[in-house]
C-alpha cells in the first residue's frame, strides 16, 4: 500500500531540509516510507532509509522514515545465506500517533514513547572580515543540534533508544581522534553525527549495522564498519526519561570548486577537522535550542494564519541547504545554489533571495553583485527582431548564473545560456539587467552604503544606457519598454525566469512582468544615482525619471477596458492574463520610493491600473487554479511558489488588497501543494496544476515568504 | 526488445574496464544498451550513455553502449517544452556489423566508418623510492589513452566523428588553463578526456550539450556546460579517414582516505593538476599504444587458447581498476580495492593478486606484508568448540582487510571481521594467518630480499607458533590441522575465504581446503627460516618441517577409497567433495619448493593422493556443472572464477593432468559466464551456476589467470 491509497491522508508527512549556513549541507526527513538523509554537495534529496525509535521487549518502534517494516538487510549482503528469523520485530509507528510541529527554526516529531526535534538557523552570517572571529565562527559551524528523547516512565524493562541510517559508507568512530570528547560516528562522504562523551559515555553506544533488526538480535552490538547502517543506541532505564542531545555535522577540507575558480570552504579557516567542529558545535547546543526557540516563538507570535507560518518555516528550512560560503583566494564569497539545478547564484533567484538576506546576510547581496559586475558581466550589441542582422549598441548585462555543480563557469559567461536557442535555456540579458539594479538599489536602501555606491556608481550609469539601448536605439522611438534583443541569442530571442512558461511570461520582448521590471529599474537608478548627487550625473537621473514615466504611461496605455487588463504582450496583439504584472512593484516598496507606489502619487495612474489589472486577472477562470492556488498566468499550468509570495506580498501591502475569508483559502491551497502532492520536493518552486515532477527536488527561492514577516 | 530477446545473441557486448594504475580509477564500456563511463572511487560500473560513432548525411550513428536510440534528452530538462522534432537520427550500429577484440592490453570496436582503441597497461609500478621519478611517473600517471577513427573515404560530403558521455556534471574546458597545449573537457567529479591541441585545433570541437540529436541540430555545436553529456566532435572531409589521439584522465588533489590513516594519491607527488597529468599523457601515447601492441602480441603468441586468452585479457584489465597507491605520510602505500565492495587489501584476495604482483609490482606484495604486521595483525587467543569458556594461547594473526571505502578501519581490526556472527561476516583468522605466510614466502623466493627476511624473521617464527597454537595446544594431540578458533569469533567460529559457501569451503575448523593451506604454509616457514640461518631458528625449522610431514599424513588418512576422494571436513563425519582441496599446492611452486611437490619426493604419497582426490572428485555429478564450467564445491552452486583459474594451473601444471579436448570445453564455459550471463560485471568472481547477482559488480581477483601464462 503506498500513502495514496491509504483512505486517511496525515500531512505532516512531507519533506524539509536542516541546514547550517553555506556548507551546501543539509539533513532531509520527513516523507513517509522514504528515507532522506544527508546531502553534502548533493543534487536531490537522498533515500538514506532512517530509523529513528525505540526499542521496548521484541518491537523495534521507528518513525516511518524507512522503507520496509519488518525487513532486514543482513541477506542481501550474505549471498549465501538463508532467510534468517529474528527475535525483534522492526515496525513503524501508525500515522496516526505520530504528530509533527514545524517551526520557524525547529522540526518537532513526537510518537508514544519518543520525541525528536531538530534546530536550524533563522539568523543569517555576519560580514566577514567585519564580524569577529567567534560570530563567524558561530553562524558558520557546518553542524545542527537534534535531540532524541525517549520516554520509558511507564516501562517495567530497559527500553532502547535508535537513531541510524543507511546508505552510509566508510565510517568510523569520532572516538578515534576525540577519544574523551566525542562519540559519534563520521563517513566516507564527510558527514556524520557526535555527542559529548562525558555525558552519554557508557548509556549510549555507537554502532554500525546491517538495520535495526540484526543491530538488537547481536550478543553485543558493534561499530561494524562493513554495514551501511550506522547509529547510535541508548538505554532508558524503567521508569525514567533519557534525552540524547548531539549533532549533525559537515565537513570538506579541499577545494571544492573547479573552473574559473578554485576555492576552499570558508569554514576550514575556522575549523580543521570534522571534529573540531563536532567539539564546538556539541558545547553549544543549549544556545542553539535557546535561540531556535526564539525564532519559532517570534513566527508563532507573528500575524500570520497558520498556512502561511508552515509555508514560511518550510522556505526558511529550504533557503540554507543551497548556501555556499567559500575562500575565494582569501576573500570570503557567497553562492546559492538553484536548489536541485545546483547553478550558482543564478541572478533571477538572487533577486528573490534579496528579501531575506538584505535582512540577514547584507553583506551577502553585496558580494554577489560585486562578483556579477567584475566576473559575470558583458558588454553586448543588440538587434531589432524586425531584422536581426543589423547590431545596435546595446550595454552592460548580467550572466543568468556563474556556474553549475560548485564549477564556476569562464567570465562572463553562465552554463545556463545558449546561443542560438528557442525558448527556455537562451539568454536572460534583459532580465538579468535589471536584477542587478534592483539588488544594488534594494541594498543600497537597506545600509545606505555610500562607499559602495560611490564605487559602483559608473556600473549604475551603465544599466541605465543598456536599459535605454534595449528600448531603442532612437531616443525618440523609445517607450519604457525592452524591444531589442542581445545579439549573444543568436537567431533566438531573449526569455525571462519564467523560462519554461509560453509567451505570456516566458517572452522578454515587450513582457508586461519585465515591463514593470523596466519601471522600477528606472527609478531604481534614479533613487542611486540622485544619491551619488555628482553633477556629471545630473543628466542620468533627469533620463532615469523619465524613462520610468515613459513607461508607465505605455503601460498603462495596454490597459484593455474589454479585458478588464493589460495583456502579457504589449503588442497590441496579444490576450494573456498573468498575475505578475504587479511583481515589480515590490522593489520601490524594499528600496524606500513608497512615494512611487502611492495611489495619489505621481504614478497613481499607474498603480491604480496594475491594481485594477489585477482584480481583472484574479479570477476563477482566469488566474486561479481549480483548487483555489494563484495561478501566475491564465494561459499555462506551470505555477512559481517564490513568485506567489511575492504577489500576495504586493496585492496586500501595496495596493492594499483585502481577501477576506478567501485569503486563508489560498494559502491553504498552497501549503497544500508543498505538503501533500510534493512532499517529497521541499521548498518547489514551479508547480503544475498542484503537482510536482519527480521525486527529491529541492529549491531555496521560496524565502520570498520573508516579505510576509516585516 | 532487450538483449535477452534476441534471436543472436553477439557475445562481444560485455563490460570491461579500462584504468591506469593506482588510481582508484577506470573507464568501463562494452555493454550493448547499457551505458558504462567513469568510475573514480565508484563501487559499481555507472551507467552514463556512451555516444561513440559518427555522423554522415542526417544519420548518427553510435556503438549500442546507450540506452535508447533515437531519443533525445532536452525536453527533460525543459519541462515546459513540447517534444520536439529533430532533423538528425540517432541509431545504433546492429550487433551484427560491430566486432571487438580484447587484447592483453587493448580493446577495439570497429564498425562501418569507424574505429575505438583504448589502450590499458599490463606493466607493474617499480619501486616508489627506488625507480626514477621518470619511470614512477609514466607509470601512475592516472590517464590511458584512446583512438577513434572515422572512414569518410567513401563519400561525398564531410561527415562528423562524436565522442560523448551523458551523466557528466560540472564540466570546464580543459583549455581555460592549457589554451595553447590542449582541447578537452574536465568535470567537477575529477575525471575528463583530452587531446593536442596543436595536433586538432581546428578540427575538433568539444561540445556539451543534451545529446547527439541536440549538438547536431545547433546553428553551431557548443561547450553548453548545464547540459549532461560532454564530448567532442571532430570533422572527416569526403575521402579521407581522420584519427583522434586522446586520453582519458582522472586527478583527485585531496586528501583520499580516512578513518585511522590519512593518505593522498602518490601521484599527486608527480603531477599537480588534471592539466598536467593530460599534458604529460598527451606526449607519451606512441610510445604506450607502442607497448600495448606489444603486449598484445606476447598473449596471442602464448600457447594459450583463445578462450583462455580472453580470461586472462578481462581478468588483466579488471585489476588496476581496484588499485590504489598512496602518499602516506611520505611513504608509498599499496591498496587494492575489494572490486565493488571496495574493502581494502582484503588479504584473502592479496593471496591471489600475490601472483601477478610478484611479476609486476613485487615491491607491493613487502609493502602489504609490513602494513599487515605493523597495523593489522593481532595477538589472540583460542579456543576448542568443545568448550568455548576456556582459552588457551593463540598467537599472531592478521585482519580480513585494512578498510573500506578509503576508510582504514583501527590497527589491529578489519572492516568485515564481527564477533559472534555465524557464518559469512566472522573472523577469518587462521586463514589471514596463513595467506601472510604464503605471501612472504613467495615474495622472498621471488626476490631473495634478505634485508627483508633479516626484519621480519621474528613475525616468521611467530606464525609458526600461532599455526601449531591453532592445531591444539597439546604438541601431543596435534595433527598438522585446525582445531581451535580464535576467541575474536566469540560464540561463533572461524570462516575462509569462502565466506559464502556451505560448510564445504566455508567452515575453517578441519577443512581440506586450508589444511592442504597450512602444509604449505609450515613449508614456507621452513624455506624462509632455513634462509635465515641462525642458530635459534634451528629448532624451529624443525618444527616447521615435522608440522608439515605430520599435515600431509593426517590429510591423507582422510582419504576415503570408497568415495574416491577426501572429504571436505576431515572430521569422519563429512562427505562433501571440492576442488579447492589442490589449491594449495600453487605455493611451493611458487617459492621455490617443487621437490616438495614430486611424485617421487617426500611427499610423493600426498602429492599421489591429492590427484587421486582431483580426479575423484572432478566428475559431472561432482565438481562440473551441466555447462561444464568447473564447480568448486559439489554441495553449492557458488563457484569463484579466481580459484578456478589458480585450481586449473594446479591440475595442469603441478599435478600433470592434461584435460585433453576437454579443457577447451570449460574453458568456454567459464568464458560463456563472463560473456554472456554476467556480461554486466566484468571480473565478477563468484558465479552461481553461471549466473550473477546483480548489475555493474567488478572484481579484480581473477588476475590468478596470469599463472598460465609462465
Amino acid at each position: 500500500m503506498n500513502r495514496w491509497q491509504e483512505t486517511e491522508f496525515h500531512d505532516q508527512f512531507y519533506m524539509t531540509m536542516h541546514s547550517p549556513r553555506g556548507a551546501n549541507a543539509s539533513f532531509a526527513l520527513g516523507a513517509k516510507d522514504d528515507g532522506g538523509g544527508f546531502l553534502h554537495d548533493t543534487a536531490t534529496i537522498p533515500e538514506q532509509e532512517i530509523f529513528i525509535g525505540v526499542k521496548k521487549g521484541n518491537k523495534i518502534t521507528c518513525l516511518p522514515f524507512f522503507k520496509q517494516a519488518d525487513s532486514n538487510g543482513e541477506e542481501l549482503y550474505d549471498q549465501g545465506a538463508e532467510a534468517k528469523k529474528y527475535e525483534n520485530l522492526l515496525l513503524k509507528y501508525d500515522p496516526s500517533v505520530v504528530s509533527r510541529k514545524l517551526g520557524f527554526a525547529t522540526d518537532s516529531w513526537t510518537a508514544p514513547g519518543m520525541k525528536l526535534e531538530i534546530a536550524t538557523p533563522v539568523d543569517g552570517v555576519p560580514e566577514p572580515g567585519k564580524a569577529t572571529a567567534a560570530e563567524i565562527k558561530k553562524a558558520i559551524v557546518p553542524a545542527i543540534p537534534v535531540k532524541l528523547t525517549i520516554d520509558n516512565r511507564d516501562g517495567s524493562e530497559t527500553a532502547h533508544g535508535i537513531f541510524g541510517l543507511k546508505d552510509l559508507r566508510g565510517f568510523y568512530s569520532a572516538a578515534d581522534r576525540s577519544p574523551s570528547e566525542l562519540l559519534g560516528i563520521i563517513t566516507a562522504d564527510g558527514y556524520g553525527f557526535a555527542m559529548d562523551a562525558a555525558k552519554y559515555e557508557g548509556k549510549v553506544t555507537m554502532v554500525g549495522d546491517f538495520g535495526p533488526k540484526e543491530l538488537f538480535s547481536r550478543v553485543r552490538p558493534e561499530l561494524y564498519r562493513l554495514a551501511p547502517m550506522g547509529g547510535f543506541i541508548v538505554e532508558v532505564p524503567p521508569g525514567e526519561t533519557v534525552t540524547v542531545d548531539f549533532v549533525l555535522g559537515w565537513y570538506d577540507d579541499g577545494f571544492v570548486t573547479r573552473g574559473e575558480r578554485t576555492c576552499k570552504n570558508y569554514y576550514t579557516n575556522y575549523f580543521s577537522s570534522i571534529n573540531e567542529v563536532f567539539q564546538y558545535a556539541v558545547g553549544i547546543t543549549d544556545e542553539l535550542w535557546a535561540e531556535a526557540r526564539n525564532h519559532d516563538r517570534r513566527l508563532e507570535e507573528s500575524d500570520l494564519n497558520e498556512e502561511q507560518q508552515f509555508l514560511l518555516a518550510q522556505a526558511m528550512h529550504c533557503y540554507y541547504a543551497s548556501t555556499m560560503l567559500f575562500d575565494d583566494g582569501g576573500r570570503a564569497r557567497w553562492v546559492v545554489n538553484e536548489g536541485t539545478y545546483m547553478m550558482m547564484n543564478t541572478f533571477d533567484l538572487s533577486v528573490d533571495h534579496l528579501f531575506y538576506e538584505t535582512k540577514y546576510n547584507p553583506w551577502a547581496v553585496k558580494n554577489q553583485l560585486d562578483t556579477y559586475v567584475d566576473e559575470y558581466s558583458y558588454y553586448d550589441t543588440v538587434h531589432s527582431m524586425d531584422d536581426p542582422s543589423i547590431s545596435y549598441p546595446g550595454g552592460i548585462a548580467f550572466t543568468h548564473d556563474q556556474g553549475v555543480f560548485n564549477t564556476f563557469s569562464p567570465a562572463g559567461y553562465s552554463a545556463y545560456e545558449l546561443t542560438n536557442k528557442d525558448g527556455c535555456l537562451s539568454y536572460m540579458s534583459h532580465e538579468e539587467l535589471t536584477n542587478w539594479i534592483l539588488s544594488a538599489a534594494v541594498y543600497f536602501h537597506a545600509f545606505g552604503d555610500k562607499e559602495w555606491l560611490e564605487r559602483r556608481k559608473g556600473v549604475i550609469a551603465d544599466c541605465l544606457y543598456s536599459l535605454l539601448n534595449r528600448d531603442h536605439p532612437d531616443p525618440s522611438q523609445r517607450d519604457g519598454i525592452m524591444d531589442f534583443d542581445s545579439d549573444r541569442c543568436g537567431v533566438s530571442a531573449e526569455i525571462t525566469t519564467y523560462d519554461s512558461l509560453d509567451a505570456s511570461l516566458g517572452q522578454s520582448r515587450r513582457n508586461l512582468y519585465l515591463a514593470v521590471k523596466c519601471w522600477a529599474s528606472y527609478l531604481a537608478i534614479e533613487r542611486l544615482l540622485t544619491s551619488v548627487d555628482q553633477p556629471i550625473y545630473a543628466a542620468a537621473v533627469r533620463e532615469a525619471k523619465e524613462a520610468a514615466m515613459i513607461c508607465a504611461k505605455t503601460i498603462v496605455s495596454y490597459y484593455d477596458e474589454q479585458l478588464g487588463y493589460i495583456p502579457a504582450l504589449l503588442d497590441g496583439k496579444d490576450r494573456s492574463a498573468i498575475i505578475p504584472a504587479i511583481e515589480g512593484l515590490v522593489y520601490p516598496d524594499q528600496f524606500g520610493m513608497s512615494e512611487a507606489l502611492a495611489y495619489e502619487g505621481e504614478y497613481g495612474f499607474f498603480i491604480h491600473t496594475l491594481k485594477k489589472h489585477f482584480t481583472g486577472v484574479f479570477k476563477p477562470e482566469l488566474c486561479q487554479f481549480s483548487d483555489n492556488g494563484w495561478r501566475l498566468s491564465a494561459t499555462s499550468i506551470n505555477s512559481w511558489m517564490s513568485k506567489i509570495f511575492v504577489c500576495q506580498y504586493v496585492a496586500r501591502n501595496i495596493l492594499g488588497i483585502d481577501f477576506g475569508d478567501d485569503q486563508i483559502v489560498h494559502d491553504r491551497a498552497h501549503a497544500h501543494w508543498w505538503k501533500v502532492p510534493c512532499h517529497k520536493c521541499p521548498g518547489i518552486d514551479q508547480i503544475f496544476w498542484g503537482y510536482e515532477f519527480g521525486r527529491g527536488f529541492h529549491y531555496p527561492r521560496a524565502i520570498t515568504a520573508i516579505l510576509w514577516l516585516n
